[in-house]
């Protein structure tokens, strides 16, 4: 069985005080520093500035977003309804690629809107809002526990695997997506090791899974985004591990800036990339032209970490936060449901109905 | 024609105080400090800080770096050829990839040693030593105009391009060699755009080409190494350029960590990698398994330009500064003697017997 390594909690609701609690993702791995606040302005500022990153950890700030919109709201129950949906609208247009985020906050406005209509109390409706984000982070963590138990068996004694951004307890709490096959395949006795990527431009394969992997005495080194391909051929890298922020039906994949790379120069030299996601990132209803890539600030590329201005003055920069993989570089999809592979849009709808399936079976 | 589009000087020697002055390529963007100094040693220490760097520049280093040691001698003809060996022998050994480093560092080796043994006074072996470098310099910069002229019909209205690193005027002199051919067809009135990678861990991307291409107001964009592939797809790049530190025989181009990378993203989009390079760079006699690939010290991944910090305490890293690209992924290999494409093995070959002709009829 597996142990999940780490007894980091990324983000967490405050009975005592009713607020979220979080650990501020951009000062990994200089200090651990939790903020809470019960402000939600406060909140989204945390989301657009990287404080709280990661898919399903969006996921998760926004179902707590709305619980504490519900819970500032006055005691009436028009009030709170108003709130969650005002106030979950803001929060959830904070970020436009990862899917998780609206998820998140559509399942705790829905939940409100049901104890509505069902006429529930003021206090009732808060406490649902509170229970449900709660219960959708329960979730959130067995589905990393199903995904390192589903995912293990592609990782196999020797293998040097490779991985972009953070796809591990901070972006996703639990044990992770893209970290949860290795943790759990690492509890199992299998011995490999890691090719940490920088993650440029905000480095959070450096900061933040290289911290987390070298907590769990993994074997792990870093690299820059550019020795990736030199890498794979000399280090004879099997596989490359990415989580995601969105995967369409036919199993196109959006995630963090650089996965595109590995996905080009994992088929040349004839290795995997394999994308560990919970099914809550499936978006069936977009197609391509659907989604748009964020475009994050220029100063990021710029300056980096704010610190060291490596672009001469008045040259201008890009910065697409993401980039989109097509299913063809896609060795296989790990869920908590299952795996999906090629092709992907018979693989993804079969996942989901089992998924419906298992929760049926769960809830009953 | 071409028009030469940077007054900035890399490297020359001072006539007047019989020392070598280089541009300190380590605070450009921020400061244009100029270094002066007759110190074999702290010559050394340049190059191995990158103060001086690029292929074809080390090849002056190296040339000017031996009439240093020629000058520095007593007046004694057997101390000036004991000298030059030895310091020569040091200064060659300094960075192992690039060849140009020690083919500088041979050709006035020898003229030293042809003088000698021709029966040339001290002073006399003094000459000819800086004579030579300044003619290898010489040879340089026209190599650049020509690597221009030969180039520039690659590059077409509307393209965007793609670099890494720099093998501009600051690594390789007169108007460079990846951007010799953007420069000479922006001097035609062919108008395109360029975009530049960040090139970690010392990003001579951002800083270097960004500054470069910026004052010649050739438009340009910074992006990180791993935005690459998406922007190659998202922004319809049509070729990629980089230099060379080492060419083999066969085609197989040692230079800056991720050109490798694009000339498999390259390939995979169905774009061009171009390598723009003097023949000089060309070694005829190694064999893959001679080259020995420079790996650099794991603090300059760790803490970006020694002001940022970006990994965990203890926590290794790799910092290979070259790759290997295989002639499969080059569509051209552009020098001041013609352009060579597959098959290399023969077309390298005809592009140096031709480059001899030319050198013989120009010298005739």
């Amino acid at each position: 069985m597996t142990d999940a390594s780490t007894n980091v909690v990324p983000i967490r609701w405050d009975d005592e005080k009713d607020e979220i609690v979080w650990l501020d993702n951009s000062q990994i791995p200089w200090k651990e520093v939790y903020v809470s606040s019960k402000d939600i302005p406060r909140l989204v500022s945390a989301i657009r500035t990287l404080q709280i990153r990661g898919a399903p950890i969006l996921g998760e700030a926004g179902a707590y977003g709305v619980a504490l919109a519900a819970n500032n709201s006055p005691d009436h129950r028009d009030d709170i309804l108003k709130n969650v949906k005002v106030q979950g609208e803001i929060i959830a247009s904070t970020r436009p690629t990862a899917v998780n985020l609206s998820w998140g906050v559509r399942q705790i406005v829905l939940a409100v809107q049901g104890a509505y209509d069902k006429g529930a109390r003021p206090s009732e409706m808060k406490d649902i809002a509170i229970k449900e984000a709660k219960r959708l982070q329960s979730e959130n963590i067995a589905a990393t526990l199903r995904i390192g138990e589903n995912g293990k068996r592609l990782i196999h004694d020797g293998d040097v695997l490779m991985t972009v951004c953070n796809a591990g307890t901070l972006a996703c709490d639990g044990i992770g997506t893209a970290t949860a096959p290795m943790r759990a395949a690492w509890a199992d006795g299998i011995r490999f090791s890691v090719l940490v990527t920088y993650t440029a431009p905000l480095y959070q394969g450096a900061r933040l899974t290289a911290w987390e992997l070298h907590k769990d005495s993994i074997p792990l080194k870093v690299i820059t985004d550019n020795a990736t391909g030199h890498l794979i051929r000399e280090e004879k890298v099997t596989a490359a591990w990415a989580g995601a922020d969105r995967i369409l039906a036919d199993g196109n994949v959006y995630n963090k800036i650089g996965t595109y790379n590995l996905g080009i120069l994992m088929k040349y030299h004839a290795g995997k990339l394999y994308v560990a996601a919970p099914t809550s990132t499936i978006d069936i209803s977009s197609k391509i032209s659907d989604v748009k890539i964020e475009q994050r600030s220029q100063d990021e590329v710029r300056n980096i970490m704010g610190k060291v201005s490596i672009v001469p003055d008045g040259v201008e920069t890009l910065n697409p936060a993401f980039d989109r993989t097509p299913p063809e570089l896609i060795s296989a999809i790990v869920t908590e449901s299952g795996i999906a592979s090629a092709p992907y849009t018979s693989s993804i709808s079969k996942l989901l109905k089992s998924g419906l399936n298992t929760e049926g079976k769960e809830k009953g």
